[in-house]
């Protein structure tokens, strides 16, 4: 199978399932990628069901399951989040756009910049918003202190899940990214979703249906990024597998 | 293919490749679990390189790749962490314990802490734990302020690449499990993998083959954490999937 293959919108609940049988699990990952760039059209209920479905195989610290899925299709509450990736994108992709001058990756560094204002352009037309939540208040146990890592282990309980619902997607055709931005003001957020203080807003995964398409993205040499027994200690994976 | 099937040890990498591509992206999610009684017999390479390859195919903020993976078979690194895994349990197993006593699924709960029991009395046995990693200090940008949810577009970084890590292991057979209680301390962490103050230690994902096998597990229906445009808003999933 040809790794590019675009694959048509579809709300044809057989189609839907071979697709998500069809794909093995390396090419679903080794083809995914942000799409950032959809159509408006609408993307029907029967596409995102097995999508939750898969989000919510995830593991979740001691298998708590403290996340809340809000699928936002409301037009007024699109525009208000648009709205607030306008603002946070205007602060930090006017920093980044800095940052990344004259580095030896900013011609692949600007084309995600160009992917990402297009986004921010149109953030009131993506179809389908999911904003994963958790719920209960970073794993606290009364009257001991936090350790160290407690950051760590709440958001390990919401991301793996976002990996899942992005994978679904791959495996459906249906375009998708993940962001942040919009809801870099979580008191903002909270207010416009209703949610209640215990459920933090983690991120979004903006769903539609693609202009671009699937297929490989570049990634650092695997060598870069491993280490045997101790940081810094290279020579494992130096066979290319 | 019945999802109980119990993959045996390889060490081939043609059977690890088939493997691999033999499941389908569902089967992998549905059939996920954690898997904390494993063998003390080697994982050869061979098995643990396509976990990583895929790994490094998840998505990261600005495609920045900032992950860091130790690869620890050394047994006085492994017993380090055992020790540092068992002086966190003492503590948060014991209040676990008596938080779960008289809930509804304190059977299910209970099952789950003699499982990671057994994880925390055999630690130093688990022949190899992959210690995952971000560099670059929460995504921080100098002379700005960070949002409110810079903590969840850190660990966003990581966590979507620890999930292919176990989707991956799910397909090959070998057992694996997300913890992060070993790590509780982030300078001993630092000081026992030798990693530098912009490395911060994330999670391990502990592998071995299985004296367990995978297979379904409890689930909370999706009704219970899925809300259309405003928290609380139940209806949408209603119908089944």
């Amino acid at each position: 199978m040809d790794e590019r293959t675009t694959l048509t919108p579809t709300s044809d609940p057989a189609e839907i399932e071979r697709r998500l049988a069809a794909i093995p699990l390396p090419q679903a990952m080794e083809t995914q990628r942000s799409i950032r760039r959809v159509l408006s059209d609408p993307v029907d209920d029967v596409v995102l069901r097995p999508l939750i479905r898969l989000a919510l195989e995830a593991p979740t610290g001691s298998n708590g399951q403290n996340w809340e899925f809000i699928v936002v299709r409301d037009a007024a509450v699109r525009r208000s989040l648009a709205g607030q990736y306008r603002r946070a994108w205007k602060l930090y992709g006017g920093i980044g756009r800095r940052i990344i001058r004259g580095k030896p990756d900013e011609e692949q560094m600007l084309r995600i910049m160009r992917s990402v204002q297009w986004q921010v352009d149109h953030f009131e037309d993506v179809p389908v918003l999911v904003v994963c939540c958790l719920s209960g208040g970073h794993g606290r146990v009364p009257f001991v202190p936090n350790p160290p890592n407690a950051n760590s282990m709440h958001y390990g309980s919401i991301y793996p899940s976002v990996q899942n619902l992005l994978l679904g997607a791959r495996a459906i055709g249906l375009g998708a990214s993940l962001i942040t931005l919009p809801l870099w003001s979580t008191l903002f957020a909270r207010r416009v979703l209703g949610l209640p203080l215990s459920v933090e807003p983690c991120c979004i995964v903006a769903l539609g249906w693609p202009r671009g398409r699937y297929g490989p993205k570049p990634r650092k040499p695997t060598e870069e990024v491993v280490h045997l027994d101790s940081y810094g200690n290279r020579g494992w994976m130096s066979e290319r597998s």
